[in-house]
């Protein structure tokens, strides 16, 4: 039984510069916070979602019993993020679908929605939101941000843009930068949006239609980079989805795991915003903290000042240790205080968001440390 | 220079029963044959090919100098396939379209092209083609059969339908069965195909389109999965397309890597049949000599009798050599006459297809020993 989380929504007057060159003029954002902000204010902790994901991070709400927040086994009272002790926050992201201005909201200069022409934005220009609600919050300094893949690329993006206002950055199976497998899979996912008919350019709103094709393939390949090949064949592995007996067909469903993957496909394209899903890819493709310094991470990391826990897991290819060890070697380079976790998990990407006893408890340790420190 | 290839069609006039439990009616096979059949008729090697390539496995056309066959670094005169002592034939495959009868071609029974009304071919049906083929050819019993990826599971699968009539199976980065990762790529792209509107549920021809957009993807899918993390990286990084200014668009291309496998996807759109593309992924995804045995492959494999050579490539992470090591195991389980080679090349699994020396110098001395076992 998990608590009750309510959502709420904080507007912003002032137009944000966004690293485009673009300007976002007034804006929303959704965030939910959980647990108590204490007399000092230094409890605060900031989460950060990953492509799919939102501010509603724990907690179910009033009524529907099955709302988990997304990282329902992570944060909560007496979970490894607890919220007996920490104040807790979940933001949306600008240009997500979730209650945070986006594509879907009308752009005050045309008076129809932003749709394609919502402007593009990175990383940085979410931290730059995230830190603009902080103050209205009246947080000066954070606890601790965390994050996981694309979330954990925010945290670590926090620690460099304001340094002065992380205690620590929690990056989990995150990267530096995607590398060219990882664009390549975002490419061929944003393609199938874009070139899907009903797209319309991503006008689609006007036309009353989405475009659910790309959708579905975006979500299909996106799901099948979240699972590692091992749990891949122990879940599915070749079984048939109806009895013993093959069909012959080449478009009727014969494997589970065509079912399962088609099964996510559909999920998807009924919720998800597809000028939302290109927003998001690309922020994904343009971080790299180390282009501004000739492509050298340790100096990029140089501006942090914040200590670190980072966490990947064995069987992630798409984020791999490899790439979270990168960023453990680079703050080290700059005697950052840094605490590394490899977890021996069977579950690919999407392990950190599953509920692995060695991985919450690395990370409830790390957050007792946390406590600690601020008593 | 390479020498001079000319293709060749067979027709055949007795249905052929298929596994689906359907027939197919009198059609036609298109083959190309290098070098010379011997007076023992010993010293035929069938190539099989893969997805999309075709009987043309060497040399060049009359007049075309760039038309290299697929595996041209592999076989002609002097070549590890040393077509001076070996006479090599390629066959296009049933359902493909390249020449040999497929989903363009007319239903004798509607009057119309086939298109999705095609039957299933399996790996198996394939390899009973090619027999009759063979038999038309006079070669009783061949010196080898060759071939890589999906061409690794045809002469896998020579060896146990046909166990007598197979002296040699060279099986190249290949895998006794796909597993679940690569069902999944391959109903991704399925999906991408069906989906696209100009699909017309297969019939497109009729309608004077192509289903180009979901080739499109399909082929975008198959890149990623064909090269290595590694080589990926190396040839493309985070490398952008123009200059050193990011445009900030999530429709441009901004990164080399996009470039890349927009341009794959559009070139094979403009050649490749949308239903061969489904056909052919479905004979992937239901190959399993073991199925019938209960699983254990070793009991599958006993009913071959022929020598083997297996080769894989470390950084294939489509067909990797811990599938290739599961044939090797199940072969040598039954006390077959196994050879294999790992080889460590960067290029994934496209590394069969490549010029790699040490690759090539396995097969050399494999193809050596052949000849001399012959003379």
């Amino acid at each position: 039984m998990s608590f009750i989380a309510t959502p709420q929504t904080l507007h912003f007057d002032a137009p944000l510069a966004l690293r485009s060159g673009a300007t976002m003029p007034a804006y929303t954002l959704a965030y939910e916070t959980y647990g108590t902000l204490n007399a000092e204010r230094s409890n605060a902790v900031l989460i950060c979602h990953a492509l799919n994901a939102s501010h509603h991070v724990a907690g179910v709400y009033e009524g529907q019993p099955k709302s988990e927040g997304w990282w329902d086994t992570m944060i909560g009272p007496g979970k490894p993020v607890d919220t007996n002790r920490f104040f807790v926050i979940g933001v949306n992201n600008l240009g997500s679908c979730f209650g945070s201005t986006g594509p879907r909201d009308v752009n005050p200069a045309t008076g129809r929605e932003w749709g394609a022409d919502f402007p593009v934005v990175t990383v940085e220009d979410w931290v730059d939101a995230q830190a603009r609600l902080l103050g209205q919050l009246g947080i000066q300094q954070l606890a601790a941000v965390m994050g996981g893949s694309l979330g954990g690329m925010q945290a670590l993006s926090w620690t460099l843009q304001y340094p002065e206002r992380v205690r620590h950055g929690v990056v989990i199976a995150s990267a530096p930068n995607l590398n060219a497998e990882n664009i390549a899979f975002n490419e061929v996912a944003r393609r199938a949006i874009v070139t899907d008919p009903d797209f319309h350019g991503g006008h689609f709103y006007a036309h009353g239609v989405v475009p659910k094709r790309g959708l579905r393939i975006a979500r299909m390949i996106g799901h099948i980079t979240y699972l590692s090949d091992d749990v891949m064949n122990e879940k599915f592995g070749r079984q048939l989805r109806e009895g013993l007996d093959l069909k012959y067909s080449t478009q009727d469903i014969e494997f589970q795991i065509e079912s399962y993957l088609r099964h996510q496909g559909d999920k998807f394209s009924e919720y998800f915003d597809a000028n939302t899903y290109l927003l998001i890819t690309r922020a994904l493709d343009y971080f790299d903290p180390a282009r501004a310094h000739g492509g050298q991470l340790a100096r990029a990391l140089a501006a942090a000042t914040a200590k670190f826990l980072l966490v990947s897991f064995t069987t992630d290819w798409r984020f791999s240790p490899k790439r979270s060890r990168e960023i453990v070697k680079a703050l080290l380079d700059n005697r950052r205080d840094v605490s590394y976790a490899e977890i021996d998990a069977p579950h690919g990407h999407d392990a950190f968001l599953l509920e692995d006893p060695r991985y919450l408890a690395v990370v409830r340790s790390y957050f007792e440390r946390i406590a600690q420190e601020a008593a």
